[in-house]
Protein backbone atom coordinates (compact mmCIF):
# COMPACT_ATOMS: atom_id res chain seq x y z
CA UNK A 1 0.00 0.00 0.00
CA UNK A 2 1.40 3.47 -0.93
CA UNK A 3 0.66 6.29 1.37
CA UNK A 4 0.19 10.15 0.65
CA UNK A 5 2.26 11.27 3.87
CA UNK A 6 5.36 9.68 5.58
CA UNK A 7 3.46 10.71 9.29
CA UNK A 8 -0.18 8.72 8.25
CA UNK A 9 1.92 5.51 7.13
CA UNK A 10 3.89 5.78 10.43
CA UNK A 11 0.66 6.15 12.21
CA UNK A 12 -0.73 2.87 10.30
CA UNK A 13 2.62 0.89 10.73
CA UNK A 14 2.33 1.47 14.51
CA UNK A 15 -1.45 0.87 14.51
CA UNK A 16 -1.14 -2.11 12.32
CA UNK A 17 0.90 -3.70 14.88
CA UNK A 18 -2.09 -3.75 17.44
CA UNK A 19 -3.71 -8.21 17.53
CA UNK A 20 -6.13 -8.06 14.86
CA UNK A 21 -5.86 -4.89 13.37
CA UNK A 22 -4.41 -5.01 9.41
CA UNK A 23 -3.20 -2.37 7.35
CA UNK A 24 -6.65 -1.52 6.29
CA UNK A 25 -8.31 -0.95 9.63
CA UNK A 26 -5.27 0.86 10.57
CA UNK A 27 -5.45 3.13 7.93
CA UNK A 28 -9.53 3.78 8.92
CA UNK A 29 -8.43 5.01 12.22
CA UNK A 30 -5.86 7.11 11.40
CA UNK A 31 -7.85 9.00 9.42
CA UNK A 32 -10.76 8.93 12.17
CA UNK A 33 -8.46 10.60 14.48
CA UNK A 34 -7.10 12.98 11.90
CA UNK A 35 -10.79 14.05 10.96
CA UNK A 36 -12.29 14.36 14.89
CA UNK A 37 -10.94 16.74 17.31
CA UNK A 38 -7.54 17.16 18.14
CA UNK A 39 -8.14 16.52 21.20
CA UNK A 40 -9.32 12.64 21.35
CA UNK A 41 -5.63 11.92 19.69
CA UNK A 42 -4.04 14.11 22.21
CA UNK A 43 -5.88 11.88 24.98
CA UNK A 44 -5.58 8.85 23.39
CA UNK A 45 -1.63 9.34 22.78
CA UNK A 46 -1.51 10.21 26.27
CA UNK A 47 -3.64 7.69 28.30
CA UNK A 48 -1.58 5.14 26.19
CA UNK A 49 1.63 6.24 27.29
CA UNK A 50 0.40 6.96 30.75
CA UNK A 51 -0.97 3.37 31.29
CA UNK A 52 2.01 1.46 29.82
CA UNK A 53 4.74 3.73 32.43
CA UNK A 54 2.83 4.07 35.20
CA UNK A 55 0.98 0.78 35.89
CA UNK A 56 1.76 -1.20 38.43
CA UNK A 57 1.00 -4.84 39.44
CA UNK A 58 -0.14 -5.84 42.90
CA UNK A 59 2.65 -7.94 44.49
CA UNK A 60 0.13 -10.40 45.92
CA UNK A 61 -2.05 -11.56 43.31
CA UNK A 62 0.03 -9.91 40.14
CA UNK A 63 -3.12 -8.18 39.05
CA UNK A 64 -2.95 -4.82 37.50
CA UNK A 65 -3.47 -2.08 40.05
CA UNK A 66 -2.68 1.55 40.56
CA UNK A 67 -0.75 0.91 43.91
CA UNK A 68 1.32 -2.27 45.30
CA UNK A 69 -1.81 -3.68 46.62
CA UNK A 70 -4.78 -4.01 45.02
CA UNK A 71 -8.92 -3.45 45.40
CA UNK A 72 -9.15 -6.93 46.01
CA UNK A 73 -6.71 -7.95 48.35
CA UNK A 74 -6.71 -5.17 50.17
CA UNK A 75 -10.88 -5.51 50.97
CA UNK A 76 -11.17 -7.06 53.93
CA UNK A 77 -14.84 -8.24 53.58
CA UNK A 78 -13.61 -10.72 50.79
CA UNK A 79 -13.31 -14.72 51.40
CA UNK A 80 -8.70 -14.63 51.43
CA UNK A 81 -9.15 -18.64 51.71
CA UNK A 82 -10.40 -19.05 48.47
CA UNK A 83 -8.12 -18.09 45.87
CA UNK A 84 -8.78 -18.26 42.26
CA UNK A 85 -5.44 -19.17 39.88
CA UNK A 86 -6.16 -17.43 36.39
CA UNK A 87 -3.92 -16.57 33.35
CA UNK A 88 -4.73 -13.15 33.16
CA UNK A 89 -6.15 -10.11 34.20
CA UNK A 90 -8.72 -10.21 31.79
CA UNK A 91 -10.14 -13.24 33.19
CA UNK A 92 -10.28 -11.50 36.93
CA UNK A 93 -12.66 -8.43 35.40
CA UNK A 94 -14.60 -11.16 33.65
CA UNK A 95 -15.08 -13.19 36.55
CA UNK A 96 -15.55 -10.07 39.30
CA UNK A 97 -18.30 -8.74 36.27
CA UNK A 98 -20.16 -11.92 37.10
CA UNK A 99 -20.44 -11.16 40.76
CA UNK A 100 -20.51 -14.84 41.70
CA UNK A 101 -17.02 -15.23 43.51
CA UNK A 102 -16.38 -13.23 46.90
CA UNK A 103 -12.58 -14.62 47.17
CA UNK A 104 -9.56 -13.21 46.06
CA UNK A 105 -6.93 -14.03 42.95
CA UNK A 106 -3.72 -14.96 41.70
CA UNK A 107 -2.94 -14.03 38.00
CA UNK A 108 -0.18 -16.12 36.58
CA UNK A 109 0.58 -13.56 33.50
CA UNK A 110 -0.45 -16.57 31.08
CA UNK A 111 -0.18 -20.08 30.21
CA UNK A 112 2.61 -22.47 29.53
CA UNK A 113 3.28 -22.66 25.84
CA UNK A 114 6.57 -24.64 24.60
CA UNK A 115 5.82 -23.12 21.37
CA UNK A 116 5.64 -19.51 22.34
CA UNK A 117 8.49 -20.57 24.84
CA UNK A 118 6.39 -19.86 27.70
CA UNK A 119 7.44 -22.05 31.29
CA UNK A 120 6.80 -22.08 34.68
CA UNK A 121 9.42 -20.19 34.85
CA UNK A 122 7.61 -17.34 32.94
CA UNK A 123 4.62 -17.29 35.18
CA UNK A 124 4.19 -16.42 38.10
CA UNK A 125 4.10 -20.32 39.88
CA UNK A 126 6.30 -20.02 42.10
CA UNK A 127 4.78 -16.85 44.69
CA UNK A 128 1.48 -18.87 44.40
CA UNK A 129 3.22 -22.18 46.05
CA UNK A 130 5.05 -19.18 48.19
CA UNK A 131 1.70 -17.77 49.09
CA UNK A 132 0.08 -21.21 49.47
CA UNK A 133 2.76 -22.96 51.81
CA UNK A 134 3.87 -19.37 54.06
CA UNK A 135 3.22 -20.05 57.58
CA UNK A 136 0.71 -17.13 58.17
CA UNK A 137 -1.24 -18.45 54.99
CA UNK A 138 -5.05 -18.97 55.39
CA UNK A 139 -5.27 -20.45 51.82
CA UNK A 140 -7.92 -23.49 51.98
CA UNK A 141 -9.14 -23.54 48.55
CA UNK A 142 -7.32 -22.89 45.40
CA UNK A 143 -10.01 -22.40 42.03
CA UNK A 144 -8.24 -23.24 39.01
CA UNK A 145 -10.17 -20.82 36.24
CA UNK A 146 -7.59 -21.46 33.55
CA UNK A 147 -9.07 -21.87 29.69
CA UNK A 148 -9.98 -25.59 28.92
CA UNK A 149 -7.45 -25.24 26.01
CA UNK A 150 -4.21 -27.54 25.19
CA UNK A 151 -1.95 -24.94 26.81
CA UNK A 152 -4.56 -23.92 29.60
CA UNK A 153 -4.94 -27.63 30.44
CA UNK A 154 -1.08 -28.36 30.72
CA UNK A 155 -0.89 -25.24 32.96
CA UNK A 156 -3.58 -26.60 34.89
CA UNK A 157 -1.83 -29.87 35.43
CA UNK A 158 1.20 -28.65 36.04
CA UNK A 159 0.08 -26.10 38.88
CA UNK A 160 -1.86 -29.51 40.65
CA UNK A 161 1.19 -31.21 40.84
CA UNK A 162 2.94 -28.52 42.30
CA UNK A 163 0.45 -27.75 44.94
CA UNK A 164 -0.87 -31.13 45.88
CA UNK A 165 1.39 -31.52 48.82
CA UNK A 166 0.44 -28.68 50.40
CA UNK A 167 -1.94 -29.65 53.75
CA UNK A 168 -4.85 -29.13 53.98
CA UNK A 169 -5.70 -27.38 50.35
CA UNK A 170 -8.56 -28.28 48.21
CA UNK A 171 -7.76 -27.90 44.18
CA UNK A 172 -10.75 -27.23 42.15
CA UNK A 173 -11.62 -26.24 38.61
CA UNK A 174 -14.25 -24.63 37.23
CA UNK A 175 -16.90 -26.42 35.76
CA UNK A 176 -16.88 -27.64 31.80
CA UNK A 177 -19.90 -28.01 30.15
CA UNK A 178 -22.79 -26.68 28.01
CA UNK A 179 -23.00 -23.05 27.64
CA UNK A 180 -25.96 -21.09 28.52
CA UNK A 181 -27.71 -20.72 25.72
CA UNK A 182 -26.01 -23.47 23.93
CA UNK A 183 -27.90 -25.94 21.41
CA UNK A 184 -26.59 -29.86 22.43
CA UNK A 185 -26.70 -30.98 18.67
CA UNK A 186 -23.72 -28.03 17.61
CA UNK A 187 -21.80 -29.15 21.13
CA UNK A 188 -18.66 -30.87 20.15
CA UNK A 189 -18.10 -34.60 21.59
CA UNK A 190 -15.47 -33.97 24.55
CA UNK A 191 -17.80 -30.99 26.19
CA UNK A 192 -20.86 -33.08 25.69
CA UNK A 193 -19.16 -36.38 26.74
CA UNK A 194 -17.49 -34.26 30.28
CA UNK A 195 -20.96 -32.49 30.77
CA UNK A 196 -22.37 -36.22 31.25
CA UNK A 197 -19.65 -37.59 33.14
CA UNK A 198 -20.23 -34.83 35.65
CA UNK A 199 -23.76 -34.24 35.67
CA UNK A 200 -25.08 -32.34 38.43
CA UNK A 201 -27.56 -34.51 40.85
CA UNK A 202 -30.57 -31.85 41.18
CA UNK A 203 -31.67 -30.18 44.55
CA UNK A 204 -35.13 -31.44 45.52
CA UNK B 1 -17.00 -2.98 33.28
CA UNK B 2 -14.89 -2.89 36.45
CA UNK B 3 -11.73 -1.93 36.47
CA UNK B 4 -8.76 -2.70 38.29
CA UNK B 5 -6.97 0.39 37.65
CA UNK B 6 -7.87 3.94 36.48
CA UNK B 7 -4.95 4.05 34.01
CA UNK B 8 -6.51 0.99 32.23
CA UNK B 9 -10.01 2.13 32.60
CA UNK B 10 -8.58 5.41 30.94
CA UNK B 11 -6.65 3.81 28.08
CA UNK B 12 -9.47 1.01 27.46
CA UNK B 13 -12.37 4.63 27.00
CA UNK B 14 -9.94 6.03 24.87
CA UNK B 15 -9.36 3.32 22.63
CA UNK B 16 -13.07 2.39 22.77
CA UNK B 17 -13.35 5.70 20.90
CA UNK B 18 -11.94 4.74 17.93
CA UNK B 19 -14.64 3.21 15.14
CA UNK B 20 -15.08 -0.31 15.22
CA UNK B 21 -13.59 -0.85 18.78
CA UNK B 22 -15.70 -1.87 21.72
CA UNK B 23 -14.62 -1.89 25.18
CA UNK B 24 -13.64 -5.56 24.89
CA UNK B 25 -11.44 -4.88 22.02
CA UNK B 26 -9.96 -1.92 23.56
CA UNK B 27 -9.05 -4.03 27.33
CA UNK B 28 -7.36 -6.83 24.84
CA UNK B 29 -5.44 -3.99 22.53
CA UNK B 30 -4.69 -2.17 26.08
CA UNK B 31 -3.10 -5.66 27.86
CA UNK B 32 -1.43 -6.28 24.70
CA UNK B 33 0.70 -3.41 25.04
CA UNK B 34 1.11 -3.39 28.83
CA UNK B 35 2.39 -6.81 27.67
CA UNK B 36 4.79 -5.96 24.52
CA UNK B 37 8.14 -3.98 24.58
CA UNK B 38 7.63 -0.07 25.96
CA UNK B 39 8.87 0.86 22.81
CA UNK B 40 5.76 -0.39 21.29
CA UNK B 41 3.40 1.95 23.05
CA UNK B 42 5.81 4.67 22.76
CA UNK B 43 6.30 4.10 18.90
CA UNK B 44 2.33 4.42 18.70
CA UNK B 45 1.40 7.20 21.12
CA UNK B 46 4.28 9.13 19.55
CA UNK B 47 2.69 8.30 15.55
CA UNK B 48 -0.35 9.19 16.49
CA UNK B 49 0.29 12.47 18.04
CA UNK B 50 2.81 13.29 15.31
CA UNK B 51 0.15 12.23 12.69
CA UNK B 52 -2.25 14.41 14.26
CA UNK B 53 -0.85 17.80 15.03
CA UNK B 54 2.42 17.86 12.12
CA UNK B 55 0.04 16.61 9.25
CA UNK B 56 -0.46 18.94 6.15
CA UNK B 57 -2.76 18.87 3.41
CA UNK B 58 -2.06 19.49 -0.40
CA UNK B 59 -3.39 23.18 -1.55
CA UNK B 60 -4.50 22.25 -4.58
CA UNK B 61 -6.45 18.29 -4.28
CA UNK B 62 -6.79 18.04 -0.24
CA UNK B 63 -5.23 14.96 -0.57
CA UNK B 64 -3.28 14.61 2.73
CA UNK B 65 0.76 15.33 1.93
CA UNK B 66 3.87 16.40 4.01
CA UNK B 67 4.31 19.51 2.31
CA UNK B 68 1.85 21.96 0.61
CA UNK B 69 1.66 19.77 -2.58
CA UNK B 70 1.45 16.68 -2.78
CA UNK B 71 3.34 13.97 -4.59
CA UNK B 72 0.45 13.42 -7.23
CA UNK B 73 -0.36 17.03 -8.23
CA UNK B 74 3.31 18.34 -8.07
CA UNK B 75 4.06 14.98 -10.47
CA UNK B 76 4.27 16.80 -14.06
CA UNK B 77 4.21 13.11 -15.99
CA UNK B 78 0.56 13.07 -14.36
CA UNK B 79 -2.52 14.10 -16.69
CA UNK B 80 -3.38 17.34 -15.51
CA UNK B 81 -6.54 17.52 -17.54
CA UNK B 82 -8.02 15.00 -15.77
CA UNK B 83 -9.82 15.23 -12.12
CA UNK B 84 -10.74 12.57 -10.37
CA UNK B 85 -13.60 13.27 -7.19
CA UNK B 86 -13.40 11.07 -4.21
CA UNK B 87 -15.04 11.69 -0.67
CA UNK B 88 -11.91 10.73 1.07
CA UNK B 89 -7.56 10.08 1.20
CA UNK B 90 -8.90 6.06 1.29
CA UNK B 91 -10.39 6.47 -2.39
CA UNK B 92 -7.18 8.10 -3.35
CA UNK B 93 -5.07 5.48 -1.65
CA UNK B 94 -7.29 2.51 -3.25
CA UNK B 95 -7.55 4.04 -6.90
CA UNK B 96 -3.19 4.55 -7.07
CA UNK B 97 -3.30 0.91 -6.15
CA UNK B 98 -5.25 -0.21 -9.05
CA UNK B 99 -2.14 1.74 -11.05
CA UNK B 100 -4.92 2.00 -13.65
CA UNK B 101 -5.39 5.83 -13.14
CA UNK B 102 -3.17 8.59 -14.26
CA UNK B 103 -4.88 11.91 -13.95
CA UNK B 104 -5.17 14.02 -10.47
CA UNK B 105 -7.51 14.10 -7.80
CA UNK B 106 -9.65 16.43 -5.74
CA UNK B 107 -10.72 15.10 -2.44
CA UNK B 108 -14.31 16.28 -0.90
CA UNK B 109 -13.44 15.67 2.89
CA UNK B 110 -16.68 13.51 3.20
CA UNK B 111 -20.42 13.27 1.16
CA UNK B 112 -23.40 15.43 1.60
CA UNK B 113 -25.24 13.93 4.69
CA UNK B 114 -27.51 15.89 6.31
CA UNK B 115 -28.44 12.94 8.92
CA UNK B 116 -25.30 13.59 9.85
CA UNK B 117 -25.42 17.82 9.42
CA UNK B 118 -22.56 17.57 6.03
CA UNK B 119 -23.77 20.23 3.74
CA UNK B 120 -22.10 21.06 0.65
CA UNK B 121 -20.31 24.06 2.00
CA UNK B 122 -18.49 21.49 4.45
CA UNK B 123 -16.82 20.07 1.60
CA UNK B 124 -14.06 20.87 -0.66
CA UNK B 125 -16.68 21.82 -3.03
CA UNK B 126 -15.94 25.50 -3.95
CA UNK B 127 -12.52 24.90 -4.89
CA UNK B 128 -13.62 22.42 -7.19
CA UNK B 129 -15.83 24.53 -9.11
CA UNK B 130 -12.57 27.06 -9.23
CA UNK B 131 -10.26 24.32 -9.98
CA UNK B 132 -12.41 23.97 -13.27
CA UNK B 133 -13.54 28.01 -14.18
CA UNK B 134 -10.05 29.13 -13.30
CA UNK B 135 -8.29 31.11 -16.43
CA UNK B 136 -5.39 28.71 -17.11
CA UNK B 137 -7.53 25.77 -16.45
CA UNK B 138 -6.67 22.98 -17.95
CA UNK B 139 -9.35 20.12 -16.54
CA UNK B 140 -11.34 18.72 -19.26
CA UNK B 141 -12.25 15.46 -17.63
CA UNK B 142 -14.14 15.31 -14.08
CA UNK B 143 -15.19 11.37 -12.54
CA UNK B 144 -16.87 11.11 -10.06
CA UNK B 145 -15.74 8.28 -7.96
CA UNK B 146 -17.71 8.72 -5.13
CA UNK B 147 -19.47 5.78 -3.49
CA UNK B 148 -22.84 4.31 -4.62
CA UNK B 149 -24.96 4.70 -1.38
CA UNK B 150 -27.53 7.72 -1.03
CA UNK B 151 -25.28 10.44 0.61
CA UNK B 152 -22.79 9.61 -2.35
CA UNK B 153 -25.25 9.85 -4.88
CA UNK B 154 -26.80 12.87 -3.70
CA UNK B 155 -23.32 14.28 -3.42
CA UNK B 156 -22.61 13.01 -7.11
CA UNK B 157 -25.70 14.82 -8.20
CA UNK B 158 -24.94 18.07 -6.45
CA UNK B 159 -21.62 18.14 -8.31
CA UNK B 160 -22.83 17.56 -11.79
CA UNK B 161 -24.93 19.74 -11.12
CA UNK B 162 -22.95 22.55 -9.98
CA UNK B 163 -19.72 21.49 -12.62
CA UNK B 164 -22.35 21.43 -15.97
CA UNK B 165 -22.08 24.76 -16.70
CA UNK B 166 -18.52 25.34 -16.79
CA UNK B 167 -17.88 24.94 -20.31
CA UNK B 168 -15.68 22.02 -21.97
CA UNK B 169 -16.28 19.66 -19.82
CA UNK B 170 -16.61 16.04 -19.74
CA UNK B 171 -18.58 15.10 -16.59
CA UNK B 172 -18.33 10.71 -16.06
CA UNK B 173 -18.93 8.38 -13.37
CA UNK B 174 -16.95 5.56 -12.59
CA UNK B 175 -18.85 2.32 -14.14
CA UNK B 176 -21.21 0.51 -11.58
CA UNK B 177 -22.17 -3.21 -11.89
CA UNK B 178 -21.06 -6.70 -11.18
CA UNK B 179 -17.62 -6.95 -9.08
CA UNK B 180 -15.15 -9.27 -10.38
CA UNK B 181 -15.86 -12.87 -8.89
CA UNK B 182 -19.11 -11.87 -7.89
CA UNK B 183 -22.01 -14.37 -8.69
CA UNK B 184 -25.17 -12.89 -10.40
CA UNK B 185 -27.65 -14.81 -8.47
CA UNK B 186 -26.28 -13.02 -5.41
CA UNK B 187 -26.11 -9.51 -7.20
CA UNK B 188 -28.88 -7.35 -5.84
CA UNK B 189 -31.67 -6.05 -8.27
CA UNK B 190 -30.55 -2.44 -8.86
CA UNK B 191 -27.04 -3.76 -9.73
CA UNK B 192 -28.10 -5.79 -11.92
CA UNK B 193 -30.11 -3.59 -13.46
CA UNK B 194 -27.75 -1.43 -14.70
CA UNK B 195 -25.33 -3.74 -15.82
CA UNK B 196 -27.78 -4.89 -18.04
CA UNK B 197 -28.61 -1.29 -19.58
CA UNK B 198 -24.94 -0.03 -18.99
CA UNK B 199 -23.79 -3.47 -20.81
CA UNK B 200 -20.45 -3.07 -22.39
CA UNK B 201 -19.98 -3.80 -26.29
CA UNK B 202 -16.69 -6.02 -26.45
CA UNK B 203 -14.71 -5.20 -28.39
CA UNK B 204 -13.71 -7.19 -32.00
Amino acid sequence: MDFPSKLIENAVVELSRLPGIGKKTALRLALHLLKAESDTTANLAEALAKMRFDITYCLTCHSISDSTECGICGNQLRDHSTVCVVADVRDVIAIENTGQYQGVYHVLGGVISPIEGVGPADLHVDSLVARTTAEDSEIREIILAISPTMEGDTTAFYLSRRLREVENLNISTIARGIPMGGELEYADEITLGRSIVERQRQAR
